[in-house]
């Protein structure tokens, strides 16, 4: 007797070769549903569910930059209250930076208004620090035809960490951080979000009187 | 002498497997940008423009189904009233709605309450009419793990168009239509919409009052 | 203190939104390395290494095919001999086989001369008979621009499984099989077979003497 | 009346997508079919038909490398004699090079023994020559998990391009190069080449005498 015969699923090849026998479900960060089941009279989408109380101010630290590029003049975030604001934290040597996240954040550019979305670059350098020059990230922008602004994030004065980074608590890259149009931490999520609920994310901040 | 080298962008081998020759950019329906560059004082998306006057009604008429699957009851447009709609008009013998358009509708479900948004599908053959039996599109709707209402588009008196597909003038499968809480026809779009794009005009249109 | 921050690799949201939670490994047939390490003096590929000694005779059984597609009179696999011959068995309604196994049977097709190799599908319907019909798989195939000859393994007297699959003890869809120039089966894997591996072993059946 | 109604093959979102209004035809190298459609008594691919006589010689020149990464010695192409050589001329900051080749290179070193196919990176840096230092170089091998040799292809007098690149007339990265197993070059091409070419060609290589 044979076992029952099976069909595959199509996206196991995918897996199956992506996969390699890494175990990296602990590295995701949990993923909220994107709406609660039982909404308020007026129903909300509860964002900042994945940052726990006091684990980073409802408004954030003004970044500390040590360059900016793709900006005549740098930029402070009071500057972008009135709009949504996405920043992604990013190493361009960490490939699921280059390969998934920088592509979003520019996909993002496109489909929002600047005037109504701001995009923001952060690069946070905590590992390969002297391959990640200026010219480095010059190159890579240019390449990647990333035409936000990005800054670099300040060097730590000890430790590998940058400023930001670790002002901010960022566990890793990449990192997602949506700022409300008051620029409120609303989002704070290390690895992917979907592109349908980062679209509806963006949106219901806009809308948000 | 030799030309200056070049290198060679990411997507390039992906389109030229993919393209083989074709010209397919007529079959696109034009893709407006999703918000305006200048909001007026309560900004919205201008989704309708996709729709010019006349070609659909603010309210469409009642589809004419044949058969519903995945759901216990026929639904009704009035009754949906309140909830944010996305119908996809379908084939399943389309590879554009099999492999692309149809996963999108079932990310569309994960992402949303059902209370907020409901997800339809619309089955309308137009051709290959005696491959697309009801036992074709369990089968169709089982392996592919399609959830969702699906109702079945009923037969034209004449010609190969069902009596839906013909009233709402839609002009190929896949098509996306979304209506919003009072019913009325936001998107109505013959092609591929970005999930960046979708999940924030259904966040936009749930934001409304 | 915190952990150290981590970087995601760019697959890691593939993996994520694909697996949502499944256990697949232990559908996937063992992959032994194609080449072995030490090579005989004439170094040759192992490929019947996946089929255990007496599952599968050395040239198989004959098809039972109940309807031929695409070709004007039927196949016989003496007909073949001489040729390397890639029979794909599918089920249309199979997600990884409409999605993956179909096309890169294609791409063998289109790589890969005609009088060289043969090519062939054949559908192997062991669930959803009821929906297999001749005119849903003739519309699939067309949609799906498969031209290469399909047959339609025969129903079995009793059970799901038709003759050709039982006879051949195929576990499931879909399944490769590479038969040699003198018609002995080399390869016989439930799952995907990587495109470099196959287009690698099909080069080196044609270089067989 | 209404135009007839379409239905969008699965590839035209990805397409659009990716194309955005380029005209990228005509930087691809024109792709020979893979196997002659009449073959001689003991048939060969002409892997060598898209080098038209001439523009390389037989045996390429030895490359003038200024730094080797990830091995312990340099490597000269006259002690690969006997082995298939694939080499991947690419630049890192090159997105092509990034998300597509360089992981092609690193199948191809698992798929095949390293007794029986060398695989070989040479980093062609003819732009942003700031940009690659060997800090960067290595930093991007690590991430990328890149673990075979590459040889950093030394700058050129002058001009932007490097000595290797200019002897080898590439015409930009990725450029792919297969040797055979007495060093002559059989394939050199500007651009992608499929997977399953590519195994096919390594595969035949391997089997000639």
């Amino acid at each position: 007797m044979q076992p029952a015969p099976m069909s595959v699923p199509w996206w196991v090849p995918l897996w199956a070769s992506a996969i390699s026998g890494s175990t990296v479900l602990n590295i995701l960060s949990p993923d909220a549903p994107l709406l609660p089941k039982r909404p308020p009279s007026r129903w909300t989408p509860d964002m900042q569910r994945d940052t726990p109380a006091g684990r980073l101010p409802a408004h954030p630290s003004e970044p500390e930059i040590s360059l900016w590029l793709n900006t005549p003049a740098p930029i402070r975030l009071p500057d972008l209250e009135g709009r949504v604001v996405m920043i992604l934290a990013f190493q361009m040597f960490c490939t699921g930076c280059a390969r998934e996240a920088v592509p979003q954040m520019m996909r993002v550019r496109q489909t929002f208004p600047e005037d109504r979305v701001a995009v923001i670059g952060l690069h946070t350098v905590f590992e390969h620090h002297a391959a990640n020059t200026v010219e480095a990230l010059t190159a890579f922008l240019h390449e990647n035809r990333v035409t936000v602004p990005v800054g670099i994030d300040a060097p730590g004065p000890r430790g590998p960490l940058p400023l930001t980074m670790a002002a901010w608590n960022l566990q890793g890259t990449p990192s997602l951080i949506l700022l409300d149009r008051a620029g409120r931490v609303r989002r704070k999520t290390f690895g992917h979000v979907d592109d349908l609920r980062l679209g509806a994310e963006i949106a219901w901040l806009l809308a948000e009187d």
